[in-house]
C-alpha cells in the first residue's frame, strides 16, 4: 500500500488535476452544507480535504467518524476551490482535495490542549504531553530550525577543515567548576564515572593527538540547582584549534555566527563583532554580558563629587571606592514607586543606597541637591550629556558594588523603557582576568576554567600580582546573554602546574585528578585554543523564543524532572545491589531535597 | 605571527620557489653530509625540511636540538629535490623545504612507542597514550575517514528530508534487554535516571509527535559483559519514519549504506541487497548473521540416513531431530588433530559428536562408514554436491543444535581455509519470529524488542501459536556481522499491550513502565517504523580494522576502563553523600567485582 504520494502542505496549484494519496492528522473537521471538510495536517502544513456524500459515499461515511487528531489517509483529486472559498491565510489554500476514499489508520482521544500556536497552556501539561505540543507549529519549526542549525555548523565547520570526533561521555570526575552527574561502576565497586561537563581536556588531548582542527555538537550535563534558564543536560558547538592566536579563533567564530543567522533566520549582520576588554565592559555597562543594543552607559563622577558635603559620594571617593552615574532618558517624571523599585533592585546587587537627580522643566529636584551644589549638579548633568526629562541615578560604593548594581539597573531600566533596539547585537569581551580572589573560598579561582593561557607578557604577574594577570581568554555576547566563549589554553606542562597552585591545588591532588594532562603536555603539545557556544541559547536567541526548553524537543524542568517519561524514578533492589550502593538519605542533609511532585 | 601558511603534507611541485611557513611534529632527523634533515608532519602528511650551517646557521643551531616529535615552526622555501635523492615513496617526495627560520613551540620526551602504522605495542599502551597513539597515520586516517562517514550520512539524511533531533541522554529506566548505566539524582533522593540503550521509544514519540522523519547520529549504552568486542558507550545512526511499508525502510538504507561505501572506500555495491528469511538463514547457514561471502551451505540429509545402522543418525531423525551436513572442498586430508579441533568446536555449541567422511582418491575412508552402507555414502555425497577431495560433516541433533553446531563450523572453516571472497557482502534476514520461548525464563521474550509489530495475517497466532508469528523485523547483516535491525512498530494500545502480556508483563508493570507509551499511542500514533545501525561497527567493516577500538577516538578497555583519564575512579564522601548513597559491597555478592587494574 501506498501511503502517500505527497505532503499535505505541499500541494498547490501546479498539482490541480492530478490524483493524490495524504496521510496526517486531522486539524478541524466542518460540516456544512451537506459536505465534510477536513483540515488535514502534516508535518509541511495543512490542506483542506472535501468529502461529499452524492460522489463519494464510502469516503463520506468514513468522515462522519472522523475527530480532531485522528490519523487518515486519504485519496482524492486535487481541485481550485470554488471562487470564493480560497483562504488566503493558508499556503495551500486556493486549491483543495476532494475525496475518494479514505481510512482512519488511527482514531485518537481528545488532546488535552489545542494542536495550533499560541495557546495559554501550564508549561508542565505541555511537557507531560510533549509529542502532542511538538505536534504545533511553532514547535515543528523549532525542531526542523534546530536540524538545519545543526547542519549549518557542521557544513561550514566541514568547509574549514575541521573534523567532528566524538568523546566519551562515561569519563572521569574532576569537580571544579560544576558539580558532576556520576555514574556508578557495577565492576569496580564504589568508582564513578562522570557525565562530561564539556570535552575540554579531551578536545585538548585531541589537539595533542595532531588533529588540528576538532569540533562536535556534544551533549554536557552540570549537576547545578538550576536558577534560570538551565537545564541538566544542554549541547554545545564545541571547537578547537591548533597553531592558533585569539584572533584566528575569534574570525573563524564570526564566520561560523554570521552563516547560522543568515541561513538560519535570514540576518546578515556585519562584521567583525565589536570587541570590548573585560575592564571597560565593567566600567562602561556593569557586567561582563554586556547588551550592546541601547547605550545607557556608565559613567565615572567621581572627581566631580570628591568634595562634596553630601557624605556617602565623597566618603565613597575618600575609601577608594567611586560614584558612578546613569541618565535615563524619559525618566524624569519616574513615580516615588517606580524609583523605590529601582532603589531595591539595586539594593539587591549590595548598594546601600541609590540617588537620583530629576531634570523636569522647572529644574533640577533631588532630595540631595542641597547637599551637592548647583555647580556640582550642572557638572554632572554635562559629564553624563542628560538633558531636561532624565532621571540621573549615582551609586557611591566599592567599585564592584557600583558596577554591578548599576549594571542591573541599566538592564533593567531598558527593558522597562524598551530601549532595545530590535536585531542581534553581538560583542567580544575580551582580555578578562586569567583569577580573581573568592573571599568566600579564601582563595584564588579562575574566571574560565584553569586550562586557560596567560598573555606571555603577563606570567611573570603570576607570582607577584596574579589578579592582574590577563588571560588570553574571550566570550561572545548576543543581546546581553553570553553565547560562548574559550580562551588560548596552556601548553607547558610547567605554567600548567604554576596555575593549578595559584588556584589552590596542590602538586599531589594536581596530579591525581589532572595527571594525563600534564603528561600530556610533555609530549610535543602545540600551541591551540578553541571555543564553545551554547547551541539552546543561540537557537532561543535566534528563533526568538522566550525559554531554551522551547528549542530542545524533551527537555526537563526547572527541578530537572522528565514530565513525559517520569524520569528519574525508583530502581529495583537488584539494579542497587550490582551496582554496590544503598541508598542513605542523611537527616537534615540538604536543604533541597525535596519530594518528587 | 602567522604559525603557518601550508600544511606539511599538501606541499608540492605546485609550490617550488614560494616561501612557506610550516608548524608540525619531528617525525625523524637524519644528520647527513653536513646538513640537518628533519621529517616535519603535520595532520596532512610528512615533508622534508633541510638545515644548513652555511646558508641559515641559526636554523640549523635551532635544528640541531631538536629530537622526535619535537614541534616545530619553520620558515623556508619550496625547492625541487636534488636528482636522485627524491622519495616516491611519499607524496611531497619530490620536493624539500630549504629551512631559512626554525623555532622550538614544544619539546617533547622520548614517546613510548613509534609514531608509525603497523607497531607491534600491546594496545594497553596505545590506550594509556591515547594522544600519541592518535598521531599515527593508521588512526588519523580512522577519525578523519568516521568524520567523513558522520558527514556523508547526515547529507544523506538531510536529503531525504530526515531531520536530526536530539532525544535525552538523562532518561528513565526500564531494565529490559541490556542492563542500564544508573545517573542518581541529586534532589530526588533514591531516584536514577539511566542513560540510554537506544532512543528507541523517544524516537517513536517523535513519530507520533509528526516529525515524520527522524535521525540521530547518537550515543548509546550498555552496562554488559564485555565479551566479544563490545563498548560499554557506542554510537548508532538511528533513524524512524511514519506511514511506510517494511519495503520503504529497507530501500532508504540501502542507499544510504551504498552511499556510505561509495563515498568512503569508494566501492560500489549493488542495490538491492539480497534477502533471506530468518528460517532459511538458520536452516542453510545455522546463524541469522550469514556471511554470504562463501558457500558452504547446510543441507539436510535426514531423509537418507533415517533408516541407517549408524544409530546417532537414525535415532535422531525418530525422535523429531534431524541430520544435516557440510561438504567441505579440498579438506578430505585434514589430519586427525584437525578434526578433533572441529569437533570439539561443535561440541561448544552443544554438538554430541561430529560425523565424518573423507573423500579421498582411493574412496571413502570414515569410520561410520560401514554403519552407512556404500549406497547412504554415495547418495550424501551426491546431496551435498562433493567431489573427490571434500570433507564431509555430519550432525544429528536437535533442529538448533544442529543448525548452531554446523553454523560455527561452517564459518570456522570458511576462515581456516580462506574461502572469504573479498568486498563487502550485505544481506537483509527478514521475517524474524516475533518471539521464542526462553526455558531459563519461563516465558515468552522478543527476538527484537517488544515494541515490534507483528504481520497483520499473523496476528490471531499470538494467542494460539505466538512462536508462530512473524515479526515486521529485519536485521541488515555484513559479512557474517550484524550491522544494524529494524521493524515496523506497534501503534495501537491493545496490541501494544497485548505483545507486553505475551512476554509476561503484566498490565500494572506494562503501565507503571511504559504507561507514556502506550497513552501516546492512543493520541493519533501513524503508522511507523525504523531502524539503526551500529556506526562503530560498521567503519570497523568498512575500514576493515580488527576491533571497533581502532576506530573509536577514546574506547574504554573490554572492562570498561579508561585507560587515559582512569576512569572510573574514586569520588569524594561529599559527592557521595549529595547523592543521598553509601557504597556497600556485599560479600561474595558478585564473580565480576574485581580489583581495578
Amino acid at each position: 500500500m501506498i501511503y502517500r504520494t505527497h505532503y499535505c502542505g505541499t500541494l498547490g496549484e501546479a498539482e490541480i488535476g492530478q490524483k493524490v494519496v495524504l496521510a496526517g492528522w486531522v486539524q478541524r473537521r466542518r460540516d456544512h452544507g451537506g459536505l465534510i471538510f477536513v483540515d488535514l495536517r502534516d508535518r509541511e502544513g495543512l490542506v483542506q480535504v472535501v468529502f461529499s456524500p452524492d460522489t463519494d459515499p464510502e469516503a463520506f461515511a468514513v468522515a462522519e467518524k472522523v475527530r480532531s487528531e485522528y490519523v487518515l489517509r486519504v485519496e482524492g483529486e486535487v481541485h481550485r476551490r470554488p471562487p470564493g472559498t480560497e483562504n488566503p491565510k493558508l499556503k495551500t489554500g486556493t486549491i483543495e482535495v476532494r475525496a475518494t476514499s479514505c481510512t482512519i489508520l488511527n482514531p485518537s482521544r481528545t488532546p488535552p490542549f489545542y494542536i495550533e500556536d499560541g495557546i495559554n497552556v501550564d508549561e508542565d501539561l505541555r511537557l507531560r504531553y510533549r509529542y502532542l505540543d511538538l505536534r504545533r507549529p511553532e514547535m515543528q519549526e523549532a525542531l526542523r530550525l534546530r536540524h538545519r542549525a545543526a547542519k549549518v555548523v557542521r557544513d561550514y565547520l566541514d568547509a574549514h577543515g575541521f573534523w567532528e570526533v566524538e568523546t566519551p561521555m562515561l569519563t572521569r570526575s574532576t569537580p571544579e567548576g560544576a558539580r558532576d552527574y556520576l555514574v556508578p561502576s557495577r565492576i569496580y565497586p564504589g568508582r564513578f564515572y562522570a557525565l562530561p561537563q564539556s570535552p575540554q581536556l579531551f578536545k585538548q588531548l585531541l589537539m595533542v593527538a595532531g588533529v588540528d582542527r576538532y569540533f562536535q555538537i556534544v551533549r554536557c550535563f552540570r549537576d547545578e540547582d538550576l536558577r534560570a534558564d538551565r537545564q541538566p543536560e544542554f549541547t554545545q558547538i564545541d571547537l578547537e584549534m591548533s597553531f592558533v592566536e585569539v584572533e584566528d579563533i575569534l574570525r573563524l567564530s564570526e564566520g561560523l555566527i554570521a552563516t547560522l543567522c543568515r541561513e538560519i533566520v535570514g540576518v546578515e549582520v556585519s562584521l567583525p563583532f565589536p570587541r570590548i576588554s573585560y575592564q571597560e565592559a565593567m566600567s562602561l555597562y556593569g557586567t561582563d554580558r554586556p547588551d550592546i543594543r541601547y547605550d545607557l552607559l556608565l559613567t565615572d563622577v567621581s572627581d566631580l563629587v570628591a568634595e562634596v558635603e553630601f557624605k556617602v559620594f565623597s566618603q565613597a571617593v575618600k575609601e577608594g571606592g567611586c560614584v558612578k552615574g546613569l541618565a535615563v532618558p524619559g525618566a524624569a517624571n519616574f513615580s516615588r514607586k517606580e524609583i523605590d523599585e529601582l532603589t531595591r533592585l539595586a539594593a539587591l546587587f549590595g548598594a546601600k543606597g541609590l540617588a537620583y537627580i530629576q531634570l523636569l522643566p522647572e529644574g533640577p529636584k533631588s532630595p540631595i541637591l542641597k547637599f551637592l551644589g548647583e555647580g556640582v549638579v550642572e557638572a554632572l548633568r554635562q559629564r553624563l550629556q542628560a538633558g531636561e526629562g532624565a532621571l540621573l541615578l549615582f551609586v557611591a560604593d566599592k567599585r564592584e558594588v557600583v558596577e554591578r548594581s548599576l549594571g542591573a539597573l541599566r538592564s533593567y531600566l531598558a527593558q522597562k523603557l524598551g530601549l532595545e533596539k530590535p536585531g542581534l547585537s553581538f560583542v567580544w569581551v575580551v582580555d578578562f582576568p586569567l583569577v580573581e580572589f573568592d573571599p568566600a573560598e579564601g582563595r584564588y579561582v579562575t574566571l574560565h576554567h584553569p586550562f586557560t593561557a596567560p598573555r606571555e607578557e603577563d606570567v611573570p604577574l603570576l607570582e607577584t600580582e596574579p589578579e592582574k594577570v590577563r588571560a588570553k581568554a574571550y566570550d561572545l555576547v548576543l543581546n546581553g546573554v553570553e553565547l560562548g566563549g574559550g580562551s588560548i589554553r596552556i601548553n607547558r606542562r610547567d605554567l600548567q602546574e604554576k596555575v593549578f597552585r595559584l588556584i589552590g591545588l596542590d602538586l599531589e591532588e594536581a596530579r591525581d585528578k589532572f595527571g594525563f594532562l600534564l603528561e600530556a603536555l610533555e609530549y610535543g603539545a602545540p600551541p591551540h585554543g578553541g571555543i564553545a557556544f551554547g547551541f539552546d541559547r543561540l537557537l532561543m536567541l535566534l528563533l526568538g523564543r522566550q525559554t531554551i526548553r522551547d528549542v530542545i524537543p524533551f527537555p526537563k524542568t526547572q527541578r530537572a524532572q522528565d514530565l513525559l517519561t517520569q524520569a528519574p524514578s525508583p530502581v529495583t533492589e537488584e539494579q542497587l545491589r550490582e551496582l554496590h550502593l544503598r541508598v542513605e538519605v542523611a537527616k537534615g542533609s540538604s536543604g533541597i531535597v525535596k519530594k518528587l511532585s
